[in-house]
Formats: structure tokens, sequence, C-alpha cells
């Protein structure tokens, strides 16, 4: 079948702490989220590493929602554990402990038939894994890939090089602006172009999104919420969600497509800060996010003079 | 003449550092940024003080731009002076020196002819001041007003009872926070609505703005610059731009003017951070202003799926 996404990254068990509540090993992970997310506009291949901990129920969840697994490794140990808390502006993520458990001898090895997969998404692991992922693809349509603030401080160089050769980076405002060495978001988006995907998208939580196309620049509102619960696995949701849709529309890369990947990403992104893990997510409907991006459309438009 | 704006704030002379250069004593305050930008609109009163060393030249600017100062009052002693410097984000003034000079004695008198203006923007000075000018004024069609940090923490109660009698209130994102006492913009916008005014403006700077009407909500990013040489007058500007649109289309709030109004306010302050002081503004033509718009329109349009 085409159209189908492959997603490598972590899956993990969450601990997180918000002003609002928290939750102890509760499922995560970037391939988590951005699977998930995608799931909701295509078929979606996921490929990563659990422990042999790992709750049964979670894997019950991914399969229900037509996600294929056969790429999602046991290996003796135990599941990647992250705990992380947030503080009344719920901007910015403290990570107060990483157990790399069972991710720390991990090597992504993608089924066969997975490597002639369209789509490639390189969800936020370590650049190293990302690369021995894209040796392994055999000429895909489009590759995107994603990030975080460790990997552009302790990796920077293998993190240029996958970037090198992916179509879309999806970064975070703060992120950006540390990777390019500038505190103009619009330098930063340019010259991480610059160094080789054709579409860079920052992402800017409650501010929003900006995509940085090759003659389009395009910026997306966030949706607006009165609470965020837990933003832990937004922006895996919000990429997910966007490359998932440009999955669904075959590659399309035309400007109307990838403002409304924005979109989509964006309204995708919504539900999952409502509520801790993948809650939010479990209940959506096709319904509840067309609904979303409708409201965005309303207010963000205006009628020109 | 009709859609006259009446603008009361501050004029001042500014010492200004940014990562990019320095004035030393230019051209500034809150009622000459609004004032100067409004003028592009509709016929501008300024009402404030200047002292006896106030520099002929800038009288001059602003009577060539049209705006009408009869009420800018010269008293005997030196101008309100300020003196700020930006860090590297640009985010965030940090005043160094503020010499009040005439303005610790200075009581707005709105002249006789003044005082029936349509309407009437209460630009960044001490919320006493501000009410002694509602307090003067008769009947205007619609009220703005706009404050700053320093009154939330020393003022509150005065500057609520000025928020009270307002139609719009603009006010930055870190001040509608720390005002409402929400890490939530969305919550904080509403709050600051239910203390009276029917419309809250947050200026969010790079991110834009956001308009909180009675039953509407608009999201506008900002103009992308890849330089941001000084933002000092930033927000006064953008205000001065809304309420001057406001007022050239009579006053008309229906959402699609207000969202236009955000708009042209944006275009505005575009430009005033392009240069130090009102050195952009100077040069501006109405052609660059709509050609902004364009631009904003076309960075924020997307098709829905």
């Amino acid at each position: 079948m085409a159209n189908e996404i492959l997603i490598v990254g972590s899956v993990a068990l969450d601990s997180v702490k918000t002003p609002f509540g928290e939750v102890k090993e509760a499922l995560g992970g970037s391939a988590t989220y951005a699977s998930y997310s995608a799931s909701f506009f295509t078929s979606v291949r996921l490929v990563g590493v659990i422990g042999e901990d790992f709750p049964k129920e979670h894997i019950g969840l991914l399969k229900d929602k037509g996600i294929h697994i056969e790429g999602l490794q046991v290996a003796k140990g135990k599941t990647f554990r992250w705990a992380g808390s947030y503080e009344y502006d719920l901007n910015e993520a403290h990570t107060l402990a990483t157990e790399l458990n069972v991710f720390e001898t991990f090597k992504p090895k993608i089924p066969a038939e997975y490597k002639k997969s369209d789509f490639v998404f390189l969800a936020n692991i370590d650049p190293d894994l990302q690369l021995s992922v894209l040796d392994q693809v055999e000429k895909p349509k489009l590759v995107a890939c994603d990030t975080m603030n460790l990997w552009i401080r302790i990796k920077p160089d293998a993190l240029k090089k996958v970037i090198k050769r992916v179509d879309f980076l999806f970064i975070n405002e703060g992120e950006a602006r540390q990777f390019a060495n500038t505190s103009s978001l619009v330098k930063a988006g340019r010259i991480l172009q610059s160094w080789g995907p054709k579409h860079v998208v920052i992402k800017k939580g409650e501010h929003g999104a900006l995509l940085f196309g090759q003659n389009t620049f395009f910026a997306a509102p966030a949706f607006p919420l009165e609470d965020v619960y837990d933003p832990t696995g937004a922006g895996d949701t919000f990429a997910g969600g966007f490359f998932g849709y440009v999955a669904q529309q075959g590659g399309d890369i035309s400007d109307v497509t990838l403002r409304r990947a924005v979109v989509f990403g964006t309204a995708m992104a919504s539900f999952t800060v409502e509520k801790f893990s993948l809650e939010r997510l479990k209940t959506l409907t096709m319904e509840q996010i067309s609904s979303r991006v409708r409201i965005l459309k309303e207010l963000s438009h205006f009628d020109q003079p």
C-alpha cells in the first residue's frame, strides 16, 4: 500500500509532573506520539524498542489504532523511562531523570518490507540512530526529522548530517535559536534551511508554528486553549499530524498542502496537551480534528482592506 | 472634523542601546509614537508635556505630519527622559534611568475643542493621569488605553478604574499574564475583558497579536523581520495604527474592521522597529504600509481542507 509512513523513534514510559497533576510511567515517547497522530491520516509502520516490562495494554492501544508494530523490537531489560516536570508557564520541560535501559544498545533494524516506505519520519532520537535508519531505507519520496536540545548540544555534527538528508526539519523555537545561533527566528529558519532541508517547521507552542518553504512562508496560530495540562508529546504529535497529512496527500508538497499540514499538526497537538499521555488522543475523532481546523481558519482569517 | 483622535501620553527624549547600536536623546514617548502612527489614518490631537529644552526640529516633525499640537504644553524645566537597553533577544526593555522632569507635575489639560473628540487614546502614562483625562472628555464614541508593567505593579487599583471605562485595552504579553495573574494568555485575555473593556488586544512582539472581542477571537502573526534594530515604541505604534484605523472607519467595531485594525497595527509596528526612534516612520508611505498588509494576508492564509 502506498502512502505508508515509517516512523522511528522512542517508545517510553513517562513520569510527568505539571502544575495540574502528575502521572507515573504513562505511555510516551517521540515515536509513540508521532505514530498515533499520523495514524489519523495514513498507515503507520512503527520502529522502536521496548523492554520486557512494557505493559501489554499499550501494545493493544497501538494495534487497535491500526499501527503496524512488527518493527517494535522487544529487548531484554527495562523500557526507556523519562521523568520530567513543567513549571507554571509550561513552556519548558525540566528533565528530572532519564533511564535509557533498552535504548542503550538499541540499533534500529528496519524490516525488509518497511525499507521501501515512501515516507520516513525520524522522530526525536540520537542523530546517529537517525543516520542508520537513513542508510537502511531505499529511495523514500520524502524524509522528515525532529530533534531536541540535547542532540544540538552534544551531537551537533551528526545532527547536521541528518538534516542535510531530510526534506522536512521540525524543531522548536528555543532549539532553532540555539542551533542556528541567532535570536531572530526568521533568520534561524533561513539558516537551518541552508543546511539542507527544503522545508523547516519551527514549533512555537502557544504561539503557533512557522513554515519556511522554498518560496513560501506561513505563520499559523496555536489553537487557543485556556488550560494546557501537559505539553509532553505536543511537538511529536504536531510532526506526526503534519507528515501524516502530507503522506495522505501522496507526498504533495504544494504550498496549499503544506499550509494545511501545519494546521492539522496544530490541531492534533492541541488535543494532546489537554490530558496526560495519549489519553485525549485515544478518544479523538476525525470530526473533532476537522472542527478545530475550521476554528483555526476562522481565528486567523481577515479580509484584506 | 469627525474621526479625530485625542491622544494623551508621554513625549520623551530616549537614550536606547540595543545589540545593533545606540542613540542618545532621540525623540520618543508613548504619545509620540502613537500619534505619528495614527496620523497615517486619521487626524490626531496630541496632548502631553515637554520642557524648554525640547528640540524645535521634533515639533516640526509632528507639525509636518499634520498632528495638532495645541495641547502639547511647554513647562519650565527639562523634558521627560528615558534610558533603556535591550539584550540580545530584544524581548524586554531594561530601564536604565527615568528622569520625570516636567512630567513630575504634569496635569493633562484638554483644550476645550478637544474635549468633544469622538476617539480618545490614553497612551501609556500614570493611570491617575489617564483617569483625569477621562473626567475631562465629553462622551467619546470610543476610548482606548495602553499601560506598562510599572503601573500594574505600583498602581493596580487606579489602572483597574481606567480599564473599567475603556472600550479597548492594549497590553503586552508579559503584562497581561502579570495583571491577570495567570500563565495562560487565553485566560488572561478573558479575565481582563471581565474587568470592563469590550476588547482586549494582547501584543506579543515577534509572535504577533491576539484580539479578544465580544464574540470573536483573532490571532495575527507578526511581520517576519530578519532584524529588529530597536523595539522601543513598537507597542505604542501598534496601538496608534490600530486605533487610528478604527477612527478612520468612523468607529466601526465590526469583526472585519477590528481584524484589519490589528493587521494595520502590526504593519505599523514592523516599520518602527527597523530603525531607532521615529526614523523609519518619517519616510514611510501608505503604499509601503499596504504592501506589508498584503504580505501579512499572504503569510497567514490557508485554504480550508
